[in-house]
């Protein structure tokens, strides 16, 4: 599988646990009479059915999932089949208890909760591939299936003996001998060096619990874990049908594993998204989950699924609450916007019971449709068949490439420096973002192995390049070279892929491409503050002030405060036939905007709509369709550059739209 | 033992510890007459005394008890007599370490502090049954002993095989079948489903951690084993002597166990109330703690005892005040207009060492009674025996009665929905309570199984009742029919006692009664609110706002904010002979005391004051006496319906009395 | 050892770790060039080398310590020399798991980081003699070098079973019979009276967690443990040549261990001060690192080292801040003034891996000479020579001695009182010493065993002197009676060496030398304040407020809110030929700043500059030399009482200096 797969329409449904229902039949028969009714076409079924498929040791029970499957098909829904290795059945920690997973402080949990099974254990492998491999058999070549589900929102990692072991192995595959290992991570301090292989344990709070490289290749190595266990998995329903597309369901810039990486083991990229709406600014909420969304789509370099998200409300964060009118249609609209191919819930029906039972869901308690839930689910569902002719639209290519990188973002954390805890590489990167996506550009996201042809793109922005890896320096160097534009910051080319800081001046193998030397880094606490000057304007600097030289650099901005004042803080440098700029501190999301704004308009980078748009709103486009978003609690008048049609509402608007307060719109060039 | 057992006076003293000074006779017989000069009466011995009664194993001395207490009686002091088994000696602990109890966590663990027996211990029983039967023989007839004391403060619960099966025995009683409990547990979620019972296990954070009903069962059978623990050793000393009453010291809202169950196994109910005076607002702590003093009052429908109280300050708070003047009588009054039968101290002297060695005390380090606490001490000794003709005055039958159940407490916090963590059920009920307080009206409370009986009842309040059990729903229609005032708040009839949520529209058979039915749960950030209009008048609502649509009822109060503004908030519906009320938001404390205000002048509910009283006071009657109480830092003038005697100072007053910051009076009416 | 020991110069250098580097040679031959160029003269070598001095069980390499130690003698440069017992290598780990040290929860680590070997272990103690005794044979002779650095900033305690044994010896050694340790640990609170040393085990969160003199006495052992720990490598490494000297590196006002008790075993003083220098007030900050430059002094009375501080910023802290110009040579010159003998950082070079890869450095990864921090550096280098006259004289004699006394900070702590998380022990000596400090006056530090004869003192400072011990009470009750000066605060003479309170009126065995006698302990939250009354001043009071009674004292202040409005909170009490004053509450840097003044005016004790200094900046006297700092953000100029010259720059000044921001000089008088 090497092509996007290609489903029925866009999809909309969700999480469908009939297994919870079993006693409840008429509840199940209710259930698909309301599917229809909120234009529901796809669900995902038998996410944690493990229990209730084998419900003994080898004794499998299919009866009632065949009865689900057959009583969706026969009205016109299709199914999105899981995988039960979410969570494993009690009866298999009782027997096995190896399948447990051993935590960070060496300590082997009880049987309990879900994603928490030992990935190396070879009884849960097995059992996984021999329940994998039955549903594979049985419901492959259903009519119904289009895709399956493996497992669910993997995470973590285990420290049992077996997953030690492999470690080691992992590590020896990495590093040969091991001296080699001792070089990379520097065992010299400490007195950590390592005489057999033995010696070498997971990093933990109660063991060895500093050492930048080793976390970093632990999380490596938990990346590697988990994607061996979903390649098996993939391979296992392959095995009987290999034309049936394979998805797990990611979540948001989950910190665990490299998701360029765990990509690679899927045919589609699917993820679950869950704003907090309404608890603070609702516009820098949409922009962070925006970015998730490009980067989801980049993850592969093609369409995604929506996997999850609520229909109303969540039930575990500190304060949830309920969607204001207008905001699930908008919400809903967000990834559609950015590539997605799905809007998905969880969950279609709230349970009785159970960690979840107040997580929002299409259905409620009360098991009706008379709620705002299920009429804005089914605005959901109607909008979808409306934009029906933009399914294979994808996004059209980006001009302006961001680099975002799960094994820089570890380095950094683990590096410590700076501001320790808190360097904030996920905040910084949305920040620039922010920046462009208001402008309503198109983005793609790289990570530092997967850009290997820069070439595509006219801007390069690369924030926190901290750690440098797949030859990152050379791709820069070409690109700026052949005429590219390249943006990078504080914290760039510090240290190498090997764990070993860089020697010599950095960033290294850039100095020349940027013109400029950094010298020292100083970090404030939240309290303090520097300034930006350039031109003739003054932004604030918070966080973090890096002290650098410019040798061939243009000086563009300077520090305005400290010892530091006057020297540079913003430069320019030409290099072959284009240029390479450098920001040395955190400025504020104003500065980025201006800045930005600046950028593009000279570059002449193409926006999903050329006007200004008022505070809250965003337009992007996807398909010839700009979808403008107002997530101003307020309504919005925007401006438009002639006749266009909604495609939502099949209205036609002359110069403005009026948006109303979480309003959306999906607009085209009206004849 | 089913009447209220009567003691010879008010009783006045403390935890007395003279095991701890046997190396200092001089002192003990100091304390005799120190007692004496402190108008002490009665003395509780012997709690944590089991390794000077038990030394060895199996070889009891009780000859320095033998002497205490007929010193102590001598002196004309009476005994409250403990059970050792608060804290087990040094010697079991070695010689059975399957006595220490096991955590959260599945760790035993090591001898030391105090409260962590585990309760299922077969040896742990048995020799707390032979040092309770050989107590009892010994002492149960002495003329000073008045009063078995159980144990100390039971808390907490063990995760030992012993006390694992013991919990699959609980539930195996209550759910006769797995497949019931599967059922209310609702395992089909996350692939939990048992299929042995051997698979269950106590909830913990490493193993099932978040099945809200499980949770619930949890708190259920922590209870009964305590109860179960406590019934032993009562049905252990009363074997010799069935007349000699039974208690054990209960602790405030107590999250661990149900105390309306635990007190079952109890003849009179006691507890340990300790105040943070001076910290924040005085008239708040105050109202908190005469809540709780009602709440244990109604646990047996009984009057209670103050078991232990500070004469001074405490040693274990983040900051520990001293009492201002005049605060030491006034605390120690709040108890007795609310029911109490006794002003009871930790500790009688400030122990050399250990934990609480800088714990308040009547006798300091310093040994003299020359201090302002041994001079405060003296005068609550003097009060209560000017105000021994209420002794045989029991708190007024109630007109009012709020709900406050344990098991709907837990439901709350388990469920994980709304602001999670924060629904603050106990500051909700207080918060309620205060109002009706302020008003100087008597108040009952019921937990759902106990309040069998509402009719002699004309106003009930039940705040936040999430979790409906024992056929409340019934038990609040008949009430309403019959004509009784009902109020209802958010959250109301959401779950079964059975751990399953309700289906169809909620409030969970009472929407007829209440006329209205509720949609959806909005819950706010602390920096978020909204307001209630009623009336002219608006009030802040904050943290939980549910939308409700009215069906029969009466809109009192609409929403003032948000896109809900102007739906109802504040409603009222008729329904038989009754009416009965709901209110949808958290509203602030000056709403709810305009509200109930209105309701108590409707009903004509008896108040101790008909007057408007002063910021800070508040009056309670008890026996016809009004217990006039100034919570304010300033003196305050209240208004009086005619002339009054106060108890404490035989003085009379005509139309106003003036209490000095922190003064309290004890008013009947004068010939 | 008992005389000082004389080094070659003030060292200037700092930890060097060359075995990172062996693969590195042209690193190695640079690090010469550069120590010269930055005018550095010793070298901390070995710290941690104990993987790379012994690769293999009994198998040492020393060749390339060899070379090492060689190439920097040859280029001039003094080696301090560790033993490696800071971190074992992983073999020793492996092949003895019993080295790992036991946690607080009696759970044994794995192997990593570092100071984490079990100090009983005898496996640990033979390997450690063994190649400590291997070093000395081999390099005690060597001419470069001078001084022995003990392991590694020992910290931390172990509860292993060898561990566990070792503690009852300790107490049976303390206590004799256990009936004595019963007393002294008030056993009967709770129930825990041992009857079987075997009963006794270490104080533990999950075991016995809240006894206050069993916790003092833990710490009591912790420090005798490390001691004996250090005198076992001590007398080790002096078997093979007794005349040179020995230190350990201390760190700051270290909770563990009784530093006044552990610098017995060493024959210099040494620690590593890190200073948060731009974080919060500067000024502030440099007080409390004079204060424990002068304790260090104190520990043995006698010149000290700065073992480490950093050459620009470190990476361990929150918000790591670069060092503003001039700060590095003003911090530098702040041990010298209070008497070091060095100026040494860590590290020379920045590793490219491990924990502290990103810790400030002489040199960075850049390699260059050419950075401000090397510059900053090589300037301390070069004052130090200017400074060379002062080596030999150390700090004056001082007539102000202040109590610092580790044994009553952990009995404060552990006494469960008061704010009791925070009375701020440590807080409230820096309030006072900076008082002092800014006066200009020299300052000893003593504990209470360590004061034998105060005679030398005009004045004697005890700041919240909570356990007496050593018989303090009589050495304070003579100095006062022959004409000293004395000055307690709150909390003092409440507890005995032995554990437990006195009995009595308190402060015990002072009430008659101070006039006065406690009675209650108030304290107040962060928002709550009282105040001072004094002559014509009012002064804010935080925190506590002691209530007390004047006897025979003369009440110069008084409360001035509160029911003890009025009431003495600053006495004075004329005892013998002396004044013993008494400060009741925690009252602010102003007051404390004027009543010192008029204490050292009224007393006539020397200051380094009779002149009012400028905010922020402080004189500090050194063998006739006055080192003039500012710590303030701006210049400052400073009258001078004559013509000086100042040492640095070698330029004389007249009626007055200007200080540039963080600027200092150190001034003689000019001929």
């Amino acid at each position: 599988m090497n092509c996007t797969p290609r489903f029925p329409a866009f999809l909309h449904g969700g999480d469908y646990n009939p297994d919870q229902w079993l006693e409840y039949p008429e509840v199940l028969e209710e259930d698909i009479r309301l599917m229809q009714k909120a234009k529901v076409n796809a669900v995902s079924v038998g996410i944690f059915s493990w229990a209730k498929l084998e419900p003994e040791e080898g004794k499998y029970d299919f009866a009632w999932l065949d009865a689900v499957i057959d009583r969706l098909w026969a009205g016109g829904i299709h199914v999105v089949l899981a995988t039960p290795s979410g969570a494993r059945p009690a009866w298999m920690a009782q027997k096995y208890p190896e399948v447990l997973r051993v935590g960070e402080d060496f300590r082997q949990a009880h049987f309990g909760n879900r994603h928490n099974h030992c990935p190396s254990s070879p009884v849960f492998r097995e059992k996984t591939r021999a329940i994998d491999r039955a549903l594979a058999e049985r419901y492959a070549g259903h009519p119904a299936v289009i895709l399956w589900h493996i497992s669910n929102e993997f995470s973590g990692d285990c420290r049992c003996p077996a997953c030690q072991e492999n470690f080691r192995r992992f590590l020896q595959k990495r590093y040969g001998l091991l001296e080699e290992l001792n070089r990379h991570w520097w065992t010299g301090f400490w007195s950590m060096t390592y005489t057999d292989w033995a010696q070498v344990e997971p990093p933990s709070s109660i063991g060895q619990g500093a050492n930048p490289a080793m976390w970093v290749d632990w999380r490596r190595f938990s990346t590697a874990q988990c994607k061996d266990f979903l390649a098996m998995e993939k391979e296992t329903v392959q095995a009987v049908d290999p034309s049936l597309p394979v998805t797990a369901n990611l979540m948001h810039l989950f910190w665990d594993y490299d998701y360029f990486d765990l990509a690679e083991a899927m045919d589609v990229v699917s993820w679950d998204a869950y704003p907090s709406w309404h608890i603070g600014d609702d516009y820098l909420e949409a922009s962070q989950f925006a970015m998730t969304h490009d980067l989801m789509r980049s993850l592969k370099d093609q369409p995604f699924l929506l996997m999850e998200s609520t229909p109303s409300l969540v039930n575990w964060q500190a304060v949830n609450r309920v969607k204001k009118p207008g905001m699930h249609l908008l919400s809903s609209m967000l990834p559609l916007a950015q590539g997605a191919q799905s809007v998905m819930y969880f969950q279609w029906r709230k349970g009785r019971g159970g960690a979840e039972m107040f997580h929002g869901a299409v259905v409620g308690h009360d098991g009706t449709a008379d709620t705002r839930t299920f009429r804005d689910v089914t605005r959901v569902g109607e909008a979808l068949e409306k934009l029906a002719p933009l399914y294979d639209s994808p996004k059209a290519p980006a001009k302006v490439c961001m680099l975002y990188d799960w094994q820089n973002k570890w380095a950094i954390h683990y590096a410590q420096m700076g501001r320790r805890e808190n360097m904030d590489y996920d905040g910084t990167v949305i920040s620039h973002y922010r920046a462009l996506w208001k402008l309503g550009v198109n983005i793609d996201f790289r990570d530092m192995r997967e850009c290997t042809d820069l070439s595509q793109y006219q801007l390069v922005i690369a924030p926190m390049l901290f750690m440098t890896r797949g030859g990152i320096e050379e791709k820069l160097r070409r690109f700026v070279e052949q005429g590219g534009t390249l943006v990078m910051t504080y914290l760039a080319g510090t240290m190498g892929e090997d764990g070993l800081a860089h020697l010599g001046r950095t960033p290294h193998s850039l100095t020349d491409v940027l013109g400029i030397h950094t010298e020292e880094l100083d970090t404030l606490t939240d309290a303090q503050h520097n300034s930006l000057r350039w031109g003739q304007r003054v932004s604030r600097i918070s966080q973090v002030c890096e002290l650098i030289r410019a040798d061939t650099a243009e000086v563009v901005g300077t520090y305005g405060e400290d010892f530091y004042a006057g020297t540079p803080c913003l430069t320019r440098n030409h290099f072959g036939a284009g240029e390479a700029w450098y920001l040395a501190a955190r400025t504020e999301d104003g500065m980025l905007a201006a800045w930005y704004g600046e950028l593009i308009r000279a570059l002449k980078i193409p926006r999903a709509l050329p006007t200004e748009l008022p505070d809250g709103v965003v337009a992007q486009e996807r398909g010839g369709a700009v979808f403008l978003q107002n997530y101003a609690p307020e309504r919005r008048i925007v401006a438009l550059p002639g006749r266009m049609r909604d495609l939502l509402t099949d209205t036609v608007a002359e110069k403005e739209i009026c948006l109303p307060a979480y309003g959306v719109c999906v607009l085209t060039a009206a004849e």
